[in-house]
């Protein structure tokens, strides 16, 4: 038994060199074998020991492994028994694979890996309105013609383009044309296309200290020297980044609520920013991921809305104003480098699927996207409220919670004495979705806390999962000094 | 009238060291501004002397391109009066820009521009089952769970993944497993990701010649050097490969049916091509993407059937065998690099929107997959002899067919003392997309001819349009010497 599992675990080549821990090397691994079926439910998995000596590691980095993935419900452990594959996997945790769908009776369809709670930069998924979306979508398949199945657009379906362009001038105070906006599967997507257009090799570029890391990850990979630059209360430290890289060629900004510490990019900050690319002929990404959720007072306009000289390369995304796996974002292009964009999309991929670009079209052009926004913008102002509420009901003296007036999750911070780091790993083995914020930084000190996403968590739920997240982390904040 | 025109299409800068011609810019770019509305219908278009004078180009370069926006049905010459944007165009040819659509009553959507007669590479639009296709659309929509909504597996939804490698172990030959799979949006992405994960700033790569030629153009951009290896009947020389570029980091193939010349690669030549990049270390892709149409035997099984050293790079799409709107695809990876191409994939986007993978998924499974499969390769076989007969009808002596036993094209070609770049712009002025032969060439000769999809000709038509093809191009055929 022990032997065809190992067998069926063959792929597996750890890789030293690489920015991805072991444990989460093995972790990656396992699952997919789980969810590809070549583990299958009641499978015994082999020996933390056994593996580790295979794979040269510390039996620790196994544990950490099979703890997750425990943790989340893939694997069960049976004391001298081993660890074996849950039974349950076909009906609650695997994307689907177990079952083959078929087109008599489909029933309903096994849910795939639900939200763990606390997750970032995921919008509330139970309070998405599927009815009418999904009417949207039968609708368009239904009316599908032969010629809206040929060669999309590359840069996007025309008329969503022309919704995005009204979208944006009356929410984020930005003016541009449908031709300016190039629709991306996302964020990461928008940054590649910017990097092949416009970095040369070894170009620098500003990059917020800290951030979100994939940026980084994506910049480092397109052979840019990155210049981290410290954030403060009034977001990217502008002059800094002109002490110490006058003429990088790129700067990554979260202005309206910075990822991840939550402050807004003061305005003498956004002239000075907008100020040192006009002069150097630098550009600017304004990376606007979800500034619509802010609840006090108005949404802040964006950057682009001040950017007169055309610095500034506005990326938007569907993914946390809809839902993610929709895949779709966009860039709003200044008008001299529209061609150039287009031209590098194209060489990069030939576009997105049509179908999911003219269902979002429709609902912002019938108004359902402005109620969808107004309603998530409540509920996540409850959600905020009720999380830091049971966060200081359950921690008490221990806690102090960082409220921003808007994004989608906040800061829990434990003060001195503890890693959060280890916080975060003992939450994550309980199977909640805890990320550190010392991760997030660079070179400068941002301080220690745990990233809590607050958007799926129901107001209800929230003293439940504090609870939960309190009996995985209490022993080390009890044994500090 | 006109001075507003010209400011509309003021976002147009001309790129003058750029691989398209001047005359293709300026046609995209008008061609953006009627369907993103900028230009509407009855706008009159700037005088082809003004337009060249703006942009110091010569008068041709406008004509040129008015021309083929006049053959598209985007424009309409109206003699003294000038060029004006047609009136017809919201019911004909723009992508449904102009129409908003409502939710309450919808209707028919207007058509997007429909597939121009001869055009290369598109399946047989009329053909495909869209009954059955939009009925799993809405089904998938309607069973959406919040957790299908989350961040999706960037490598691909799972079970799609797992149906691919067993269409691919039945239908190609081709032994994988779901894990080695990797979901794209099409063979642009793949190769993008190849580029990412494999090559370095320099490295050599052979090129077929002729090729696809945005093959080149991403590997160009990712600043590989292109070693150009001519083609003949048996595909690929790979001795003048071994010759020109031994140490190679990779060469991009299309063994089952040559890009643009319709060829298999022998297996000799397969032998001797698996067997370079294992002594050398290099790595294949096969782009496999057309192999399903064969009308004369059964499809040869793909090359990396044969690759028993793991240094084939597979590369599909679902662009001809379902539909390129689908923007759907995928690289099966050699086990040895899962790791490494999942996460450079991570690293350019977070995956693909789940809902198409899920159709797709379930249109395999369900057994729609081989039989669609199945009707489409009995149409193209009527299609394709229709269309051969019909040419030779029309044409007579002048002209001499040359048909592969696969494929979705066929190159007719006309003898010396015509150049086919020039009967080739004839016949696009004409609203045909007819393609020359020599323009897909590196430095390799491979003749002059017209590259003309029969796919998308229905059986009745083809002697109608090949008479308008007649009426194009007979002038500079009766003048040859």
């Amino acid at each position: 038994m022990i032997r065809s599992t190992t067998k069926r675990l063959r792929g597996l080549a750890l890789i030293r060199d690489d920015d991805i821990p072991l444990y989460r090397q093995i972790y990656e691994h396992i699952r997919t074998a789980i969810r590809t079926g070549q583990l299958r439910p009641g499978d015994r998995l082999p020996s933390t020991r056994g593996l580790a000596e295979r794979f040269g590691t510390a039996r620790g980095t196994i544990d950490a492994a099979y703890a997750i993935l425990t943790g989340e419900g893939y694997l069960i452990g049976r004391g001298p028994a081993g660890t074996v594959v849950s039974a349950e996997l076909d009906s609650r945790t695997i994307a689907g694979a177990a079952s083959k769908p078929r087109l008599r009776s489909p029933g309903p369809r096994p849910a795939a890996e639900a939200p763990r709670p606390f997750q970032m930069g995921l919008p509330a998924l139970d309070a998405f309105p599927r009815k009418v979306w999904s009417r949207l979508v039968a609708r368009h398949a239904r009316g599908f013609a032969a010629a809206d199945m040929a060669y999309p657009d590359p840069a996007g379906y025309a008329p969503l383009r022309e919704a995005i362009a009204g979208y944006l001038a009356a929410s984020r105070g930005v003016r541009c044309t449908a031709g300016q906006i190039l629709i991306t599967s996302g964020y990461q997507d928008a940054l590649n296309l910017v990097a092949s257009a416009l970095l040369q090799r070894g170009d620098k570029v500003w990059l917020e200290d800290p951030n979100y890391p994939p940026t980084g990850e994506a910049l480092k990979a397109a052979d840019a020297t990155l210049v981290p630059i410290p954030v403060d209360a009034e977001g990217l430290r502008v002059f800094d980044g002109v002490a110490r890289a006058r003429r990088a060629t790129l700067a990554v900004v979260t202005p309206s609520h910075q990822s991840p510490l939550g402050v807004a990019l003061s305005l003498p900050r956004r002239l000075a920013l907008l100020s040192w690319a006009s002069v150097s002929g630098a550009w600017i990404i304004e990376d606007d991921y979800d500034s619509e959720f802010r609840y006090i007072g108005r949404p802040l306009p964006a950057l682009k809305s001040l950017d007169r000289d055309e610095r500034v390369l506005y990326v938007g995304t569907f993914s946390k104003v809809l839902y993610p796996s929709l895949r779709l974002g966009y860039l709003v292009a200044p008008e001299s480098q529209v061609a150039r964009f287009a031209r590098f999309n194209r060489l990069r991929h030939l576009g997105h699927a049509t179908l999911e670009q003219r269902v979002v079209a429709d609902f912002m052009t019938a108004g359902y996207f402005a109620r969808h926004l107004k309603r998530m913008r409540a509920l996540y102002a409850s959600r905020r409220l009720a999380l830091s509420e049971s966060l200081l009901a359950v921690f008490g003296d221990w806690i102090a919670v960082d409220l921003k007036p808007g994004g989608m999750h906040l800061i829990a911070r434990f003060g001195d004495g503890v890693s959060d780091v280890n916080l975060a790993q003992l939450a994550q083995a309980g199977g909640l979705s805890v990320e550190a914020l010392s991760r997030r930084a660079a070179t400068h000190r941002c301080g220690q806390g745990l990233l809590l996403g607050f958007t799926n968590i129901a107001e209800q739920d929230a003293l439940d999962i504090c609870q939960r997240l309190h009996h995985l982390i209490r022993k080390p904040l009890e044994n500090r000094a």
